[in-house]
Formats: C-alpha cells, structure tokens, sequence
C-alpha cells in the first residue's frame, strides 16, 4: 500500500516536469526530432540514402520486439563452429572500401554492405536470417551505428559476433573520419523518467508492465504504473506549437492546436481498458518461442481518459454523410520516428470513428491530469474496445481515406495467424489488422509459485476481466479442480467501498472489471493450480489452452490462464 | 443433388398454398386464433381460469423445449416403485369432485389440482419437479387437456404414468360432460406441410432441421430445408388484414399493413445466417443431459432476407433522438401464442434496432418469395447477427421501451451460466439475454461414422463457420492429429462457380462462410478424429473442449467441432 501511494504521487507529480521542453514542429509535415543532434542524425541519414528507396521501404519498418528472436540467435550463435570467430579479429588482409563503393550494395542484387565502426560487411545472405526482417535493408550502403542507436537490442556480444561472420573489409580512413564527424547521439536520451516498480521488457524503447501483484489494486490504474508501449523514441513536443492536422476531408486539411482540442470542442471523459496484442506473450512462448516482447499478465491497465471526440473534430473538419461512400478508414500518425523520419502510424475502421457510440477521443488527459510523456502528451487517441496498437500517442496526424494506414504496424504486425503458419509461410495479407481484442481475464493474486497456508482452508482469488468491442464482462468462473468444477467470482466495476459505476450502454462496456473469489484448499493436495476463465456479453469464452492459438507473433494469448500455488502444511500446531 | 432440386421445388411451389386462409386481426389488441375453434378453447379457458392470476403469470409460460427433460423423468418413472402404478387403475373408491370444488385449488396454498380425462389430479407435491417450471400453475384448477394439445411432448405413456400418481378422485359425470362439450381441436392442425427430409426434433410445437450432409451444399439455403424453430402453433394470418403496430414513441402509435410495409419504405435485401441458441446441444447432452430440443449441428441456416429497415419504420413511427434519453430496448411481439393468449416475445437493444448500420429487417420475403408459414408469413424480424430466439416470426407489434420485453423467452429462458449452475441455483438475472452469438464453426462432411478410403489418401473437409454480432469469419483452422498442427481451410462466400460477394463492411458480416479443406489420412490409422475451429475479426476463437461451457439449457454449444471417421483399408489392389 505503501509502494502504492508512492506510485500514485509519481504520477502526480512526477513526469509531467519533464515534457515542456524544445520546440514542436507547428507544420503538419515537419515532424522533427525534437532533439537537435538527433535531427542531424536523421538529416545525414537522409542525404545517405536517398530518398527514393526510403520511401518505398518505409512500409517495412518495424519497432522493435525483436528482443526475444536475438536470444534465439544468440543461441545460435553460441553453437556456431568457433573457428568462425576468428573472423572477429582485425586482420590486416581485409581489403579497403571507400564510402562510394559501399554505397553502391543497396539492394539483394547488387549486394547488401554496411558499415560498423570502420568494418564493412557484406550481410546480403543475413537478411533472410534477419529477426526484423527486410527493414535491415534500410541500412544498407551506410553506417549501421544510427540504428543500433534506435533498436538497443543490438547492442549485445552475440550481436556483434553475428555481424564480424559478414565482414569483407575495412572503411577508408577518410571516410570513416567523415562519418565520425557526425556525432551519434542517444535518440532515447530525452525519454521521461519512469516509476523504478514497472518491469522493464525492453529499454529502448521503453516497454515496461506493472507487477502483476499491484496491477488490480486500484480499478483505474494510476498513470506511472500503467504499462507503457512504445515503439521509438518518446518526442518531446511543445503543447504551445503542437498542432494537428486533419486530412483527407472536403475543403482541405484543418489544423489544430490544443488550445482549439481544448476550447472549441467539449470535453468528454471515458474510463477504458487499454492491453497490448502481446499482453500473455510469455506464455506462448513457455509452448514455442515467438518474436515479441516477453510480456507477462500485466500489458494492460484501466484509466480514465479526457479529450474531444473524434467524432466532433471530424465532422468539424468537413466529415459528411457523402464521405461514407469513398472513406473507409481514419489513419492516425504519431509524432514519434525512427531515423528515416518513418512516424509510427495505424490505422481504424472509419464506423468506429465517427460513430456516436464509437466513443473515440483525442485524448489530452489521463486520469484527471495531462497526459503523461509516456502515454502520448499532449494529445493521443484513445480507441476504447480496441488493441493498444491503433491508440496512436503524439498523434501528430488524421487522414480520412480508402486505405489502411500503410504502416507497418497495420499492414506486416499486429496480426494473428493459424498455428502452423511460420515466418517462411505467413502472409501479411492474409490475415486482419487486429482492431477489436478478444475475452480476457488473468489472476493477479495469489501469484503464480506463491505459498497458501493449508490452515486458511481457503484462498482468496483475485483478477481482472476485459473485452474488446465494448462488450461487457458477464461472468467469471474459476476452477481448482483442472476445469471439472467451476465457481463464479464476484465481479466489480469500481474500487471496494466506492460506489458502484452505473452500467454501460450495450455495446460500450469499454473499462475491465475486477473480481474475487474465495476458494477452498482441496484436502490433501500439495500443490493447486486455480485457472480463470471469463465470458462476455455475446457469450465469448476463452480457449482452454495456449497451443492452438499459438501464433508466430505471439499476439491475442488469451487461454484459460493458470497459476499454481504450494499449500504450506501446518508443521505446529501450537 | 436430386434431392435438393426437389426441395427447391417444395420452396417455390409448396407452402405458400397453405398461407392465405382465415381471419387475421385487424388491430393490435386483439391476436385471436385464425382457428375459430381454437378460439372457442382459448375463450373457455378464459372463463375457467380467470384473467387475474392468468396476467400474474404470463411472463412463466414457456415454449417446449422439454423434450429431453421428459425423458429423464421417464427414467425416473421406470425406477419407481413399480407397486406405485396400481394407483393408475381406476377404483371406484375415488372420492367424485365437482369443477367448482376442483377450481378451489390454483395454487400452493391451497393446493394444485388439475383434471385430465374425468380423473381429478392433486400434483401440488409435483410443482417443483415440473420440467417446464412454475407455469405447470396456469393448468391448476381445469383440464390439462389444452395444455396438452400445445405441447405434445406430454403425450406419452410416462408423463401418464407420473400422473397417475397423484390421482385423488373422479369428476363428476355432470361436469365432465361439461368439459367434454368443449371441443378440443389440436392448435397444431393448420401448421404448414414440411418437407420430409428435415430431421424432427419436436411435432408439436415443430424444430426440425434439416440433415447435415446437405447443409452446406448450397451458399443460400433453400427455405424448405431452412431449419424450423417454433415455439407455438403457426397462426394462419391473413395478409389483406394483417396489421403491424408499433408503440411507445411519441405520437401514440403506428398502425401499417402489409402494404404499406412494401411500398411506404424502401426495401432493403441482406444475406443473414440465423442460428438457434440450442445448435449442436446433443454435444452439450452427452457430457450431462440438459433442458432442451436435441438440436445437431443444424440449427443454422443461411438465406437472403428482403423487408422495410426497421430503423426506417421507428423514424416514420416518430423516433427522434430525444428518444433515446429514456428508451433501451425495442421489443416484439408474434402473433403466435399459447392457450392463455401468451404471444411469443422477445427485444433487442434500441441502439441495434435504430442503427443505420444494424440492417434490422420487418422481412416479408425470404429467398426472393413471401415468408413461408413456418418462416413468419407474412412479417417477421431479421436481426442480423443476433440469436434466431429475438428474430420474432409472424410479428404483430413492436413496442419501444425502457424495459427489455417481459416474456419468459427473454427473461428466464435464452441465458448462458457457469457449468456449476444447476436448476436449484440458477438466477435467471445474474445474466443478460442472449443477444450477439459467439464464434461457431462445424464439419457438415464427412459425417461423424463416415468411411473414407485408404486409398483415396486424403479426405475433403467441408464446413460451415460463422459468427454473432456482425463479425466476419476471418479463419478456419482442421486438425487431423487431435490439435497438434493446424490445416487452414479455404472460405467462402459464395456457391463454388458463382462470383464472390464483396466483402462487407467492418461489423456487418452477417452471413456464414462455407470452407472446405483437403487432409491427408495419416498412415496407419483406423479411425481419425477431424476437428474444426474458426476465428472471427474481433480474433474470438472457439473454447477446445464442450464440458467448461456446458450450462443447464444447452445453449451456446460453440467447443471445437469433431467428427470421427473409419479409414476403410484396401482389401483388394486390383
């Protein structure tokens, strides 16, 4: 309880200090590191690539989560024929390359060339092989350093063993001078302070959950506790020239400040379950392992969110009836950006949009305060029932359209796939962008491996419940007895104590709710293992088991969840 | 094939004949029988019972579906003691009781007698063991006979038996010649003709559906072959005086013809799946007998659906936004009803019902022609979607209300519970309507007990998939290997050689996907186990396994599908 006030007065007073710094970009098309070197960064990227082949890859570029396959490889690696390692050593027989003749191995055809701290490779046979796909292509003919800058996952031995298999020879001195010159920054550095509880799945970016242990301790999740997601590194934007643009619409493009989100559309409050598509990775990857963040019970958390609709701001925007008949989606462009400038983007259907009943806001509070740096300040978009992924932070941008946002986020992740399908047979197209999640419920309490004492007789069972769609938890029921039995938890939609939340309208049941059940400790069993299982509205119902929803992303893992506790016999009595 | 010409033919040619006959009424109020001697019971019944008590308890009178309950207490009534059944011998030491001295006894307190055949019943002891619950009542004190005329499950020798039982006197001959003037037609003579193919699962009320191996032969179901689900007698409507009322907006109500239906408002055509609640309950039944008509898999059927939108008719009706402050549930009532004058009722949420994008139909044509009798002629719901249970057939008024319907189709029967809940526990409260369906898939071919050829090498997998609520099938997922790996079928949308229906807009996918799935036979085995399950677009699977989702009434049967063939080997290479 104690650590808990300390959370909550973190959110209070914490991290909003550290948001109001540097200059925003106050055009809709210049979204600019707001550091300066790492815009130099960007800008020499630029003028080494080019931007025509940018262009065409920046579908591919992915995030990261990559974190988990680097393990795989590093296994690899670790077996590989040790001879090979001899490659490491700087040998003096490694011919010379100037800048222009590694520039010329751009493609698979012409060959595939980087450079990494004087050493040029050839990694043309790697990139089949590579965790994050053909998005290693954007390194190509250039240094890899501002990457690694941006994916940290790199940054480890078997990494660099992994790449010293590839080398072919050394950068002219020249040119390596050159490249020197321009100073490689940390685009993570400016990225707020975060609460010293979360569980860290990946620095940089930062991906952190709560522990599992606090995470249903309050109904609404404070916001330093709340699990964080993000993709790239945390902009720092200015809220006095933030703006945002809405494209697409007749009559041209409006931009907005927050002053005009503020002032000039009313203020609605939501209170809405956000959950990563990998929340439960972790236990698809105890039945294989899958590229994604190894994220626990705990990629999901409850808030109260403030903002303007996005049904208002489109309308005001010139949405009409008429637009109906062209428009499909609304895509949503964060301020974020890896080093090619490519924003984080996704995108949702455009009926969830501009329906009354969508309950979509451009969000600029979270729990009755600014939003914190982490979770999109000062404006993102909350798409209540929907995966985290299309609830764009930093929004920068709106464009109504035809098509899906051409992210990669929407178009090549955030998928499910059949359990047979592998990264050599999946096809991207094949399978929806998640928008709506599935039932999902989890035990928070006891944690999975903690002691129950044999003289309780009983245990007390806690959890959360959630689904997306709006549709409302019904039922939860727990079993001790490997599923033969069930018991039906209490559920609640408020903290114990406070008054109860009135119930939803059908269809916009978009908080989780928390339940609890007392259980008894069956005689003579040494070990129990208690599963949940929840049921929504339109009688949902959770799969019993994890591997016939495995899927090589590792995503909408939401089987029975289990956990098993020791029973501690009474050794005295007295 | 054959067959199914054959049925084609019966569609367009055959029931139809049947519809045009007798009276309809003419205003909202008065829902006579169409059978004027139907009527005769209905009135003298009336005069028994009394309309006081008769209102208390309308809300418990149930359909049939008690079938099964039945038979469980058949068993029962084999084990009894067989020295009990002398007391069926009629003695004339039975004391004679007047009606008036029967009619003392309605409820009890003062004790539940009931007269069948000249025999005078005391069966307040059998009140709560009645399979269909407390509205057994609605009988007390008068002759079962006209309750037994509508549901015909209670003719068979055990139900005699249990009777028996409690016999404690004989009607006076005065007032069982009384009784006897009385004619007792059976409610069920003017049902349509059916074609013989469907697999009956009750006469009387009539659900049959048809035979499996021809479910997915055709994208469209022909309407004879369209499974059957009726609560009560089919009434007989005539459409020259059919009237729709609709209610409970400002501006009192709407009174429209069949007429005006097809000519006041633009018709609108959907393809829309109807699934009963109670599909593939004879899986829930073999884990433990539950309360209900021992539907197969076939409960489901697929057609296009032609009508008024009812969004279009609550607008003409005086629906205004201002509405929807106080209003939640649209409710409808059949003109079908039992002996008491009970019509069949249920409701659907007001944002379903007045959504543009909710594609709620008053159909008056399915597959191209006017509804068959036993399809709602001439008016009936097409909530697209939602459970068959709230399509309400031969519709005879809607009522927009704060309130969901009070009938006991919507309130105490048609609601999912924990497998725990037994009919001792069971709050039909704690849980909401059944509205939204979830996931379903099945395997129309080959069928359970099939032989297949070793020879052949594989097998060809057919199928049906769908879901509630709008939400495209997405993926259909074979095992052969008990759930170890995965095939995924192709879908469909469409008979094979016709051209593909667009896709339909998010949230509007309302009707099934057939999908079809070539397996190899694996070698060596002499029976294979076939298993299907499928994902929707909100990624909701299908649970593994029928027993953690079985619940008292049998609804909601959704586990992954399973069919076990015979691998014929080959005798002869010749």
């Amino acid at each position: 309880m104690l650590l808990l006030r300390r959370c909550l007065s973190l959110t209070r007073f914490g991290p909003l200090n550290t948001q109001r710094s540097q200059v925003a970009p106050t055009v809709c098309a210049a979204h600019l590191w707001s550091s300066s070197s790492s815009s130099d960064d960007q800008r020499s990227n630029q003028r080494t690539h080019g931007p025509s082949w940018r262009h065409g890859l920046a579908g591919l570029l992915a995030g990261t989560g990559a974190v988990l396959v680097y393990g795989l490889h590093k296994h690899k690696a670790e077996q590989a024929d040790t001879n090979r390692l001899e490659a490491i050593e700087p040998t003096s027989s490694h011919p010379i390359f100037s800048q222009e003749e590694v520039t010329k191995h751009r493609s698979l055809e012409d060959g595939v060339w980087v450079t990494y701290k004087g050493g040029v490779y050839d990694i043309t046979e790697f990139v089949a092989m590579h965790p994050g796909g053909n998005k290693i292509l954007l390194a190509a003919g250039g240094p890899l350093e501002p990457f690694w800058a941006l994916y940290a996952v790199h940054n480890q031995e078997h990494v660099l063993e992994i790449l010293s298999e590839y080398k072919v020879g050394e950068l002219s001195a020249e040119d390596l001078k050159k490249q020197q010159a321009v100073k490689s920054s940390d685009p993570y550095s400016s990225d707020p302070e975060r609460h010293p509880v979360l569980r860290i799945n990946s620095l940089k970016p930062f991906n952190a959950e709560p522990p599992a242990e606090i995470l249903t301790d309050n109904y609404i999740t404070p916001s330093a506790l709340f699990f964080k997601r993000n993709h790239l590194p945390v902009p720092q934007v200015d809220p006095d020239s933030y703006r945002l643009c809405v494209e697409g619409l007749p009559g041209g493009a409006l931009t907005l400040s927050l002053e005009d989100l503020k002032t000039k559309f009313p203020k609605h409050t939501i209170t809405a379950t956000l959950q990563c598509a990998g929340n439960r990775r972790a236990e698809m990857n105890k039945v294989k392992l899958v590229k994604g963040l190894n994220w626990g019970i705990a990629a999901i958390s409850n808030a109260s969110w403030s903002g303007a609709k996005l049904r208002d701001v489109l309308l005001a925007a010139g949405y009409e009836p008429d637009v109906a008949k062209w428009a499909r989606h609304v895509q949503f462009e964060g301020l974020d950006k890896d080093v090619t400038g490519t924003t984080y983007g996704s995108s949702i259907p455009i009926n969830k949009a501009v329906s009354e009943e969508g309950d979509v806001l451009l969000a600029y509070e979270m729990n009755g305060e600014a939003l914190p740096a982490d979770h999109g300040f000062p404006v993102r978009v909350v798409v209540p029932g929907t995966v985290g992924a299309r609830n764009v932070k930093w929004l920068g941008k709106i464009v109504v359209s035809g098509e899906e946002s051409n992210s990669h986020w929407q178009q090549n992740d955030y998928k499910g796939f059949s359990p047979g399908t592998d990264w050599d047979t999946v096809d991207f197209k094949s399978a929806p962008a998640v928008q709506e999640l599935p039932i999902q419920s989890a035990i928070t309490a006891p944690a999975d491996g903690a002691m129950v004492d044999r003289s309780e007789e009983e245990v007390t069972v806690q959890g959360y419940a959630w689904s997306g769609g709006g549709r409302e938890v019904v039922r939860v029921d727990v079993s001790v007895d490997l599923g033969k039995t069930w018991q039906v938890a209490q559920l609640r939609t408020s903290d114990k104590g406070q008054e109860r939340e009135p119930s939803p309208p059908p269809g916009r049941a978009w908080a989780w709710k928390l339940w609890e059940v007392t259980v008894p400790i069956p005689p003579g069993a040494k070990e129990l293992e208690i599963i949940c299982k929840a049921v929504d509205n339109s009688y949902n119902v959770q799969p019993d088991t994890v591997a016939p929803i495995w899927n090589l992303r590792g995503v909408l893992s939401n089987a029975w969840h289990r956990v098993t506790v020791k029973v501690r016999e009474d050794e005295d009595e007295e």
